[in-house]
């Protein structure tokens, strides 16, 4: 399928599910928010981030209405002026912005204490676990109040833009909304929903650890969807066997991968979400992009290994660089002729954990550099800043483009590799990246705590014939071409429509 | 079945099996080690622990051939005496001691490097995985030169006992002995062998971070037993998984829990180990044990909480103490008329993690102390020794046992809690701890990490009527006494006669 093709094919899909409709989606960040200027007038702000981008895409294909949280004073302010919120969309109607919007304490327990903190730790792993996670009165007022209300409020806003349809398509998104889809159930009973997780999906033991009340919410409320889709495989068995061990009146179909419970049918899917490749590519194409790799090249070693992620602990970094350590160590005639470029963003710098990883990381930067760095050589470039198209020229001109994810819901920066890669490069990638699944013919791979096998892999990398290295990258490339953004969209609608049918 | 009934069960499994062989058993601990007094001669010293105890009980059916590692100098320079040996055995010939010797690096490679630091912290999932473990050269030369070493050194003693037998009985033992079977099935390709693994097995994905090399190596290790044997469902389910996951030419049968790879099959089943509940109601009930009691009674409130454990971050002491405080924070009234009795064993003081909980633990009694504390009462009282027979006298006077570990392979404190208790006691149980499987129909099941949920039920315990709390003591007694150490002993030797048969 070419793009024109895929293009037509996303636009039949999503005109079979919709008819006339507008398709309903719901975020916790919307693809605009609102800052008061000096002048107290609120000024719209394009949204970042891979699933603002992803999901603009449906508004090239159907109407959409988008429902995101009021995160800001300025969103709370504009959610009641729905001239702002036409301005905002550019005047266009294609996506209509709508704001679900409680009161910024509820926001902040919602979104601080039990999306960010308890779950995204939890799923990821990322606890240790003979410490924390605490669950007190505090988490507890802070699920009900805030986690429970803010999806309530996700509900209503919903619920106020599909007034009259009895079957609104609705599609909700990520750990911040597992449970918005029962009360949207209740009030309409024939909406066809769907729920996608970006994040990983632990096992039952991780789980197993918190508040009954807390995951069993989680489960029974993601049970009210019609679909509930994963990154992988892997992820939607665990959510199965979740359901099974925690949901008494629950029967899970493994063959069907189906949820049957209180005379409805829940369907667990797949879809492995992709980049939008015409887009990487025309800003890894660009003439500011094409310059800074010509610079970035200029001040490196002949071989390059590059990582792009933002500064966060489940990303692995350090142990990234003790594994180029021990390479440095074992391989000496690679000194002075090699360059690490590390593009890291800032991420959640107010949290305690984070702050503590960025020192590790720096502490393990400087080391190596002390180590081994001499004359003009620095074995270690660190960038520490959010710059898109800065990345893409540094993947566009890697040997090898080191991907070792602790654990990863998907993770994009190994498709934008092997999309914009001018020197073919070799891809490491961790297995227990979501994006595994489907690299892992073309890739090399890693467990995340192993940095001997990690050093291997990039040595792997850098001895690697041209011929093996293209083959590889061509396969990897295609493998992206193939399933993008489009793709990852089309499939939902269609399975949507068909498993509701 | 009563005792004798039992006793007799055990003796004809054994026989059934064995015939007139020896059974060999090998564990990383042995029933004796030997110190070097200070005139040079060799004393030796009757070891404790669960396992010791529980295999010892075999001996008193069959004859047993028993190889431990030599742990100690003493134990190295007793490995070549056979006369010290057999004095070690008291005479008699019903269990005959056999050391696996290896040199003191080796075998402290084997020891704290692989079992006790990357293997019992990645099995009890206490790893705080954005730092730990590395996966270095170090930890992969004791893997190589330390571990499976070790395990040869186990082999080779196993075959040295059964010289001239085609079809030895071997039961291999825990996490220090994952890979002795291969060695012994390449020379013995008929023997029947068994392996049990007494902590727990975590899912793939925790495995999934360790080097292949190693985690490969234990998967197709345990393979080469005839019968691979867990404490529960789960943990069995997760190891059929993990083969699935990580070993290509295995093939796995959920339905009938086998695996089948290389035209051998291996059986997987679980085998929930217990207590022997004679001793245990002997050593509770010994004079020394009663006077204990009274003296405890005498210095506590009129309501008595009680937790046993090692001082082991697993065993999340600290979040019961928390969820002990938010009780009195509560429930005033309970105030001055409540003790939380803290019988915690030393455990591995040397490593940083054990010390470091140590600290987190004394500092959450002496804040609860100085809060509540007044008068002469002292809302927590913590016993730092190891005294066996005052921990059962501590459990017998008990209103309410907390066991909430954060993840356990069994946990026979549980067990031995129905079995002393003379006041009634709620057993309070994480869902986490293997133990639960069995017991869940009568203890209180919590979250380990639910504050919130382990107050409560702590609360529900004190409140619980006489005779709600005596129905469930008795369903949980008869449980432990129909499946005791016995039964679990019995269980293993006639699923090893039957599916090799």
């Amino acid at each position: 399928m070419n793009a024109a093709e895929a293009d037509g094919a996303l636009g039949a899909a999503a005109a079979a599910l919709l008819g006339d409709r507008r398709l309903i989606i719901a975020t916790n960040r919307g693809p605009v928010t609102f800052a008061s200027a000096a002048d107290g007038s609120l000024r719209p702000r394009r949204g970042s981030g891979g699933l603002v981008t992803a999901l603009s895409q449906v508004g090239r294909h159907v109407p959409v209405t988008w429902v995101a949280a009021a995160m800001s004073e300025g969103d709370r302010r504009a959610a009641a002026d729905p001239k702002l919120l036409r301005l905002a969309a550019g005047g266009d109607d294609a996506i209509r912005l709508r704001f679900a919007s409680v009161e910024r304490p509820v926001y902040d327990a919602a979104y601080n204490v039990i999306a960010n903190r308890l779950l995204w730790f939890l799923q990821h792993q990322m606890w240790n676990l003979p410490e924390r996670p605490i669950i007190d009165a505090a988490t507890m007022r802070a699920w009900q109040r805030g986690y429970l209300a803010l999806n309530e409020a996700f509900a209503s806003a919903v619920l106020a833009q599909s007034r009259g349809d009895r079957r609104p398509r609705i599609m909700l998104h990520d750990y911040h909304l597992y449970t918005a889809a029962e009360r949207i159930r209740r009030a309409r009973p024939q909406a066809i929903i769907s729920h996608f997780t970006h994040i990983p999906w632990p096992p039952s033991s991780i789980w197993q650890n918190i508040a009954p009340a807390i995951r069993v919410g989680i489960a029974t409320g993601l049970l009210a969807n019609d679909v509930v889709g994963f990154q992988t495989e892997r992820y939607s068995h665990n959510f199965l066997r979740m359901v099974e061990s925690f949901v008494p009146d629950a029967k899970v179909d493994y063959a069907e991968r189906t949820v049957r419970r209180r005379r409805r049918t829940t369907h667990v899917r797949h879809y492995p979400i992709s980049i939008d490749i015409e887009t990487t590519r025309r800003i890894a194409g660009s003439r500011p992009a094409r310059r800074r790799a010509d610079q970035l090249l200029a001040a490196t070693g002949e071989r390059v290994i590059v990582r792009v992620d933002r500064l966060e602990p489940s990303k692995n970094i350090v142990r990234g660089f003790l594994a180029y350590e021990a390479l440095l160590q074992r391989h000496s005639r690679l000194r002075g002729r090699i360059t690490f470029l590390a593009f890291l963003v800032p991420s959640r710098t107010g949290l305690r954990e984070y702050s503590d990883y960025g020192r590790s990381v720096q502490n393990a930067v400087d080391r190596i550099n002390a180590r081994f760095g001499h004359g003009g050589w620095r074995p270690v470039q660190l960038f520490y800043e959010n710059d898109y198209a800065q990345a893409l020229a540094g993947l566009s001109i890697a040997d090898a483009v080191l991907v070792n994810p602790l654990i990863d819901g998907m993770n994009l920066v190994a498709k934008e590799a092997v999309v914009v890669s001018d020197r073919d490069a070799v891809l490491i990638l961790s297995e227990t990246a979501g994006a595994f699944d489907q690299m892992s013919d073309g890739a090399l791979a890693v467990a995340p705590a192993d940095v001997v096998g990690t050093a291997d892999a990039l040595a792997t990398a850098l001895a690697m014939p041209v011929e093996e290295r293209r083959r590889r990258l061509a396969r990897l490339r295609r493998g992206v071409e193939r399933e993008d953004i489009s793709w990852w969209l089309r499939i939902q609608l269609e399975d949507l429509a068909e498993l509701t049918g």
